[in-house]
């Protein structure tokens, strides 16, 4: 027990570009909306070609990075898991929480390819859950001999999350999405997979309906509500950067 | 990028306690020498049975911990994976070296149990390749959902390693192991299987022949030979923990 350090100090090597611009509209684990890119750009010293040699090698990633958003408020030893309606207490250490004693994430990605130039080094990845501007402290290759067990077994969140709250579209924002379909060819099928989740914050459950909600993915507002025939996206808008970050900061 | 943290501190949650006493001897890669039991004492403020509740609902669990042994020797861009018999280079984050830009490790372990009492909390894990006295900074349950990719593609790690040197215990080294076999029943075929993946580091493989090396087990020294034969475990003694101190400060 002698020689443990008391604290270490990690930095960032990296820096995620994401269309999840709020924890809100974020899957609740990887994977499940897969064609979603992303790009972890490394930074400063670390933006170093070297680095990254024969990581294409790789299909699939680990991430280790730091809950920003959340890491402020610190952390609880008890955590009641969306995924149980918020009414069940769990160890913090027993769910994937936020709220961790270190805010640390970890999540497996797809790696697309690795672009550099012009002094930067960005990793094109797929299947991730990672918001805009996370901060990245450390990259593995996922090794299949030693990181899959697919026979493990999975507690309370051994099912994938889904619903089966039917989702539509009003006219005026299926025009809109096809409209932006050059540009965002995926934000129809992201839309649908993060609603199949039921993004609905617990607590917001319980409300008369119909309910109304946004959120935020790239540069866009969509605007949903949930009424006694499912959910309905009723509008897809230009994003107000400045609301986000009030948002954000409260 | 305006908001990324220059650096953070994080400060271990646990300790683990493991027959690994010495890097040399540890499993590249966890999981294969899977009998192999060990634990995760949680310290300080973290000794609280209720960050650990119903954690047992799940076989496998994530373990990020730091690389405290080599933490000091600081990070290179480029390794020499011993996989790859220690003459090809690969970028630092396409391999699980441990001179990484932050010293994080995560392995994968199994779950026994969970154990309470006296004021600690100590998880009895397996199929562990952890040093003793790492210090752990969390713990996650394994989620086969999202983090089970068994077709992932391993580069050049694809292969569980394994070599086909021919391995013979001297009698007395037999002899030694059987009146352990009540207090250590694994210890044969850890050093079987230790062994059976070459430990050796690749800078000594290339010495002449017969090669003599040891390993430090639980309170064990164990001794063992490479000749033209293959590797013969030549005794199995108590081990002199001040010897194994100022390797360590080597």
């Amino acid at each position: 027990m002698s020689d443990l350090p008391a604290s270490i100090h990690i930095q960032p090597i990296g820096r995620v570009y994401s269309p999840y611009r709020q924890k809100f509209a974020i899957p609740r684990q990887p994977g499940l909306v897969s064609q979603v890119e992303g790009v972890i750009e490394l930074l400063g010293e670390f933006a170093n070609g070297d680095l990254v040699r024969d990581l294409e090698e790789f299909s699939h990633l680990w991430v280790i990075f730091l809950f920003h958003a959340t890491a402020a408020d610190g952390w609880t030893p008890l955590i009641r898991p969306p995924r149980l309606g918020g009414k069940i207490k769990k160890g913090v250490l027993a769910t994937r929480s936020t709220h961790r004693p270190n805010p640390l994430g970890l999540s497996v990605v797809r790696l697309l390819r690795v672009e550099q130039q012009a002094g930067k080094v960005r990793l094109v990845i797929a299947g991730h859950d990672l918001l805009d501007g996370t901060p990245v402290v450390d990259i593995k290759p996922y090794l299949p001999y030693a990181d899959a067990h697919a026979d493990a077994r999975g507690g309370f969140a051994d099912d994938r999350p889904t619903t089966d709250i039917a989702i539509r579209f009003h006219p005026d924002a299926e025009r809109e999405l096809l409209r932006l379909a050059p540009r965002y060819p995926l934000l129809r099928a992201l839309i649908s997979d993060i609603l199949s989740q039921d993004p609905r914050p617990a607590y917001k459950k319980s409300r008369p309906l119909p309910q109304r909600y946004g959120m935020a993915l790239y540069d866009r507002n969509i605007r949903w509500l949930l009424d006694e025939l499912g959910m309905e996206v009723t509008a897809v808008e230009r994003l107000n950067e400045q609301l986000l970050q009030a948002a954000a900061d409260d």
